[in-house]
């Protein structure tokens, strides 16, 4: 049977993953794995040298051991916060992006999980993305960090409106699935 | 007779320490670097892994090498951009800063600069800082970055508008006297 670890500090995404893997009938182990990310523009490039960190540290060569790392990309911006989202949200919060994009009439943004999973064959990645629009003020009280500002496209609420769009639709959802995806299919080998 | 190779990718950086070291009779080597570069909220932090890589990249053990980072951090703003100044002004510009800034009554800034020296006997670093306030509105147009919105405390007039106080005042300048101070007490040993 193959194990399979999340590597992450972060409780809150390790039970989300759990979840959705779950239905997925995928068991999802809890790699507490904390390190020094390195700094890049492109999500997949942090994954990728984080899942190999991660794998080697775990030192278990039979087992599948994936990352995850996401960000909220936004047109007028230049693509900001981007990768560096979580910290941008610790400092100026989502009320700082709104001041940023007072007056744009260009609110395109797309949300992005890339998944790395590295295994004894290689590594493995997964990108999953959910475009949408910054809305004009904060809108709702679920979910976290830019939730009450974003709504994903052909929808009129915020993921923080309507915490439910986000399990069918986000970024981190569509990410895990294709890693499900991969999984059935290397477990059918 | 003892080597100082400053490791940068960035030429013009090389050039300006090249010239205050040479008025303090050290003469400077580029050791062109570039490498990837950690994630941390720390000045230090971020130029002594730098400075550990660039070291043993250089393989010249009897050599002095060092590297620098730099960062503007504003009070009202927690900090940002801090250690991720030069991709922030890549992203929303100097322009952006004074969006987050509107309407805020504490404009208190600090610019710092970390440099971290490695040789055989181990790591050192000087942190050079020039306080200062945030304008209202960009003005002058020397200098580089955020030279446009930043008064040094005692001045009326922007590093951009005045750009000979950048070499009397700065944060860079500092921290390179600082250096220059140690080589010459490690060459009367």
């Amino acid at each position: 049977m193959l194990k399979i670890y999340f590597a992450t500090s972060n409780e809150h995404k390790f039970k989300e993953a759990e979840e959705i893997l779950s239905k997925q009938g995928i068991t999802t182990s809890h790699f507490k794995f904390s390190h020094t990310e390195i700094r890049s523009d492109s999500l997949e490039e942090i994954a990728d040298e984080a899942a190999e960190t991660a794998y080697s540290q775990l030192g278990k060569p039979d087992a599948v051991v994936f990352v995850e790392d996401t960000g909220l990309f936004i047109e007028a911006l230049n693509g900001f916060p981007g990768t560096y989202s979580a910290w941008v949200q610790k400092k100026i919060g989502s009320e700082g992006l709104l001041r940023l994009m007072a007056g744009e009439k260009n609110r395109s943004a797309s949300f992005k999980t890339c998944i790395v999973a590295k295994d004894s064959e290689g590594t493995h990645s997964f990108l999953g993305e959910c475009k949408g629009t910054i809305t004009e003020n904060l809108r709702g009280k679920s979910g976290f960090g830019y939730d009450p500002i974003f709504i994903p496209d052909g929808e009129s609420a915020t993921f923080a409106e309507k915490i439910c769009l986000k399990n069918k639709l986000s970024h981190r959802f569509k990410s895990l699935l294709l890693f499900a995806d991969y999984l059935a299919s290397k477990q059918r080998i």
